[in-house]
């Protein structure tokens, strides 16, 4: 059953907002056997809006739009479908009581633009957005679906989770089935692993797909088979994934479509351990990806952000010497920081990073991008030197992926 | 002078990967006057790109496409731009030369994948990619200009910024100007604030845009102004944004297109402080945004996550007493962090947060979303309660917010 999404904003075309909806639907209508396959963004502009609609009707079967139903003048959304559904909009009381009901909770007042909000279109399904005060509105014609939604990421998520997606469920009888098969492969570039599997992608069926999606120092390989039933489907990726591990052995860490993060949450919990972070060059990111996590608080103490020396020295018990001598970004220094990291946190398991992320700071010796992480556990460490690019975001992004993926190293062995 | 982006990649349809690159170009054209009117995203399917290509090459005069240039089979953009120009594909020895250069300061050694990506189309200019090993393809048609580049963001952002953005600068004179201009507006909600600016936005010339880009507990406002010359965007850009000024007082925090964090950055190394964070809820969210901040080194020294009470504790000072009495999040307890920063980190300011972000851990009194936040700097304290409310990511998004802009103030009176 084939989608697509339009997300609507002048913002996100000049890139003041990112748009994070789009991957957010992407996933969750993959998870339940429906397919994303275009995605367009206009601004909040009538004949832009007029085309994409009649363009994404013409070649999908379900149309997913967010954005531009806000109270304010430059959300145009809800007019421009009334022109191109040859409706008109009508006031909803239902919707009117939703709005009070939300500005009562938070103790504000009505106005004369949120009443405006209860204005929808005529011929169409109203679904309420309890999460917020803009309507979701739902139009069928000739088989087909258009969903008008919040462009505000946590209101768009809890209509299609609780609204959207078990409607469209109930809808369509699904004629094609998707199923995905995830591993992280290490050990290999792009390039390498690529010839490795000619032979093995040069035989799949036409309805299995394989995609390379490369991270800095591992690599996910997804495979992805369409078919008519679930159970051939399931059968079918199951053979081909068990060809991948024959090929790729040992390379291959884990067969799981989860973020080394949540794996790594999942074995502390299983092993009964504590974990800490002390991060220099990652400046926190660590911790904030682990914290992402609901629960983590079970097995993630805290961390020692500690941007300064003076904050390695006295946090950490790194040797002011060795800070002078081998410098903050050496192999004595992160190890003893990762160390420190145990005692001071009083954890279990600890990383640690310390590096150069750029632009400035490099010397010929250890030019931007030279980063040393460890990774301790009760009486062990390790500690390995990488050396990154030039890009402050990128060699910061990295650390922080390599400092995960040699905790779960570490964790596993 | 109006661009269109296509991004193309099955793992941008099924959400694997959130799409960075189209917001970034947006803000880097808008700033030299072109215009991003729409944006486009389609998988590793030669149609879909071909009809992609087309619409865009009808709509736009200039087109910008990222991704599916890899060295790997479901890579096929190349070939599919060949079929669409109607041309083939040759091999190039510079690009080749290019690709040997990067493979040797790596240490790998090539393969016959990584020699394919030597394959350009014939009838473009080839543009060498020093940052990887994917060509960079500019062909230009009647006038109209499309180019293809990598999708990996780095590679992308080095490219548009050293070779793509100056050759479009010199191809087309502009003839459109725009200037943006950015108020930050406190103490409104989206509605309040387009009432109170209803007769302003009535008056506006059709040349002039205003948007509302609501984030939580601020609103930013952006004028964008489309004039036939730079004097006259300025000139006209001037006035609206002095009316503005008129109506919102004070309201309005700052008057610059700049996040909270680098604002902060700038009035301390201004006023000469330093700043330290305690993230309990926000998990080193606020330490990883101070230090995406090139230079942040010389007023950022680190943080404390202090995700378990032991740490609030043993290395804040908070008192046990109110830890078990008031709880972890308690006016009396984040204000002890705020202070207890100030002394362990020895830092001038800082800020800190505790709350329950959820989904589990709520009670009756402190439901899931309370937050208490206080900024510190030298003996002043101020904290915050906050009740936000019941997604995770955006509650530990709001608590970040907050507390920038809370410390923002403290720095501002």
């Amino acid at each position: 059953m084939n989608v697509e999404i339009i997300t609507i904003g002048d913002e996100l075309l000049i890139g003041q907002v990112v748009d994070t909806n789009s991957a957010w639907i992407g996933q969750a209508l993959g998870n339940e056997g429906f397919r994303v396959v275009w995605r367009t963004t206009v601004g909040d502009n009538e004949q832009d809006m007029l085309d994409a609609f009649d363009a994404a009707m013409n070649r999908a079967q379900i149309v997913l739009v967010t954005g531009g139903i806000g109270p304010t003048k430059d959300d145009i959304t809800k007019q421009t479908l009334c022109k191109y559904f040859h409706t008109r909009l009508r006031f909803s009381q239902e919707v009117y009581e939703n709005i009070e009901t939300i500005f009562s909770r938070g103790g504000r007042v009505m106005n004369e633009l949120t009443r405006n909000q209860a204005l929808v279109p005529e011929d169409c399904t109203v679904i309420q957005n309890t999460a917020g005060t803009a309507p979701v509105t739902w139009f069928e014609r000739n088989g087909k679906i258009l969903v008008s939604m919040p462009g505000v990421p946590y209101e768009m998520k809890w209509i299609m989770s609780n609204e959207i997606i078990p409607r469209l469920k109930k809808k369509f009888l699904q004629d094609v089935y998707i199923k995905h098969h995830t591993c992280w492969v290490k050990g290999h570039t792009e390039s390498l692993l690529a010839i490795k599997l000619t032979e093995f992608e040069e035989a799949l069926p036409e309805y299995i797909k394989l995609a390379y999606l490369p991270q800095p120092g591992i690599i996910r390989l997804r495979l992805s088979a369409y078919c008519d039933t679930e159970s051939e489907a399931l059968r079918i990726i199951t053979e081909q994934a068990l060809k991948l591990r024959e090929i790729l052995g040992e390379n291959i860490i884990v067969e799981e479509d989860k973020p080394v993060h949540e794996m790594i949450g999942e074995l502390l919990i299983k092993m009964n351990l504590t974990l800490g972070t002390a991060e220099s060059c990652t400046g926190g990111r660590i911790a904030a990806q682990l914290t992402s996590i609901p629960g983590s608080s079970a097995y993630f103490v805290g961390s020692i952000v500690c941007y300064a020396n003076r904050v390695k020295e006295q946090l950490l018990g790194v040797s002011p010497l060795d800070l002078s001598e081998k410098g903050a970004v050496s192999k004595e220094v992160v190890e003893q920081m990762a160390k420190g990291t145990l005692l001071t946190l009083g954890c279990d398991c600890s990383v640690a990073t310390s590096g150069i992320a750029g632009p400035s700071g490099g010397t010929p010796e250890k030019p931007v991008g030279t980063v040393w992480i460890a990774a301790a556990c009760r009486d062990k460490v390790r500690s390995e030197l990488f050396h990154f690019g030039t890009n402050r975001e990128q060699n910061m992004l990295r650390a922080s992926n390599m400092a995960l993926l040699m905790l779960l190293d570490m964790l596993q062995s």
